[in-house]
């Protein structure tokens, strides 16, 4: 593997010096670009995207050439997991998520396999090398995955939810069902992003955007329970490298202290939480990724930059902070928007680092 | 007004003695009762149920009779309020809230009045009278109106909405428009609860549903701010009794001080946190409303029944707790289920109280 040119972010999520504050956002690969959309409208649909090797990689790179980002994180969905152990998946034009057959019974999960990451998402091993090659070395490359809770919420639900009925019954009037689906997830989620490491991702994100919706004793038990059990079996070092570990709950500011106890590396923020709370809360233990409510990119370029003064403020000095959005930049932002976020960041943060 | 017979739910909200923990279910009136449903359909559709103060009274008392609830909460929407301020409000079939002409600008705002609840209200006055001689005495009877913050949401929005981008771009970009409609909001809202409270509603619950989905400063700023707005005009006072006031904002668990320094009476827990956790937090200023997931009712009742005795346990001995469910008891619960909720809170509380 190249050299990094720009190491920041990985420094970053080791709590280790750096000149100024990595920043990235979550899905900045995405539909605000028109590049993206001119790609994507190639490329025939969403799915086709992520399969497509070339295309995948083409629509990666494009954040960190047009706005600059510290890393760039792998094209992909979490949903290929579930797919790629045998669950059909549509994307409607304008939909969201659907699996028309979604799971119903203890059958239906024992039937479920662990599939193998080198077979059945071999497309997504391929993008990364095409990504890495791409890349050459400019910024590092995450990988990541949705946290087996939140791949069962579809799974289960058949899409996405508002009340999440289906598989709250199912948690809890079936907990052999559920924790067995659990199960098969978090092993199919480590393989996979065990294989994004060997392939050349160089940091790992788990996505649990649907763990804020239980309750304290339920995220326990069917959300961050699993999310350990894939930590404990991921590659932490890899050819001589640490891979810093993101964990990101949506929803999930009350549970900072249990979420950053699972041996991960980086706590993602969502932004109803202040920073400085949370870093006197976990700062000690693992970084922080995060935390500008998305929406504050439909603001004005001054507003945009005054927000980030503003957290770059309340982290304060030191290392351990990688910028985000708490959420993904949604689709109608206006790409300038997203470039004076970046901006920002890179002007107004080197005075709170030693460098 | 009768001397009321029950009173455990206002002794709870002050934190006085009680012989048990009183409890009620946020939408207790509503589509899980077959009565409901027979009634709506009697009155063709959910606003004309609303307005109609005969019917309004007969799903308010469904709940006491049916399921025994501690206290009846008047029937009527949140969005009564904008619509009493001129704007048109459409229930689709199997639809959400629709305001076909949304708020856009500051001329918008600006034009809108501070309604007269006794005149453009005077149907939910009617209903409450109706009620409180249906009642006579039973158990008090809870009025209720949306945070102004979550009332301009579906103003400005329209309607439902997931990511709740024009009302974002409509406060980061145009603050003194965003004010100015809060403030109106504020004063309908106040001059509409004092209205309930004279036509006879003995406490009050102001529901901040979409609070939560704003960072700690916008909370302040664009939700909290104006509620205490509206709790600083409020009777708290009424021929001799307190009326409590009950502040939920849903998502707000991380902002419990800062709700509990308005001058409420009661604060209302969603599902997200523990309630000791949250008894040490502000327990000593306020009492507290809650807290099970409502999705819980999907559970069999031997299973309710336990989720009942852990947050009864978890609050511990003593008094000013209510017993809720953390959000809206959800339209496909069945009936039996939401009767074993009750029946848990009933029997299994007397021993966390000293009477």
């Amino acid at each position: 593997m190249t050299n990094l040119k720009n190491d920041r972010f990985l420094r970053a999520c080791l709590r280790q010096d750096v000149d100024r504050t990595p920043v990235w956002m979550m899905r900045q690969a995405g539909r605000y670009l028109p590049e993206y959309r001119a790609t994507r409208g190639r490329a025939g649909g969403f799915l086709n995207l992520c399969k497509t090797p070339e295309l995948a990689c083409e629509v990666t790179l494009q954040p960190i050439d047009i706005i600059g980002a510290d890393a760039a994180i792998l094209f992909s969905d979490i949903l290929v997991v579930p797919e790629a152990m045998g669950m059909e998946l549509t994307f409607g034009v304008g939909e969201g998520p659907r699996f028309p057959q979604p799971i119903t019974c203890l059958a239906d999960v024992k039937n479920l396999p662990v599939p193998d990451p080198e077979d059945e998402l071999g497309y997504v091993m391929k993008a990364i090398e095409a990504i890495q090659r791409g890349l050459d070395g400019r910024v590092p490359l995450i990988g990541f995955a949705g946290s087996p809770w939140t791949l069962a919420t579809y799974m289960i639900e058949g899409g996405g939810s508002k009340t999440f009925s289906k598989i709250k019954a199912m948690a809890f009037n079936e907990p052999a069902t559920i924790h067995l689906l659990l199960e098969k997830l978090a092993d199919s989620v480590a393989a996979y992003l065990n294989a994004q490491i060997r392939h050349g991702v160089q940091a790992v994100q788990i996505f649990d955007t649907w763990g804020g919706i239980l309750s304290t004793r339920d995220y326990q038990d069917f959300s961050l329970q699993y999310m350990q059990r894939i930590i404990s079996q991921l590659i932490r070092e890899y050819r001589g490298r640490r891979v810093p570990v993101i964990l990101y709950t949506k929803g999930g500011m009350g549970w900072l202290e249990a979420i950053a106890d699972t041996g991960c590396d980086v706590v993602g923020l969502d932004w109803t939480i202040d920073i400085d709370i949370a870093r006197q809360r976990i700062g000690h233990l693992v970084a922080l990724q995060g935390n500008m409510d998305p929406s504050m990119l439909y603001a004005k370029p001054d507003r945009i930059r005054d927000e980030v003064c503003n957290i770059l403020e309340r982290f304060g000095h030191g290392n351990g902070h990688v910028f985000n959005l708490g959420h993904g930049i949604m689709p109608d932002i206006p790409v300038e928007h997203a470039k004076a976020f970046i901006k920002a960041v890179q002007e107004a943060s080197p005075r709170y680092h030693d460098q």
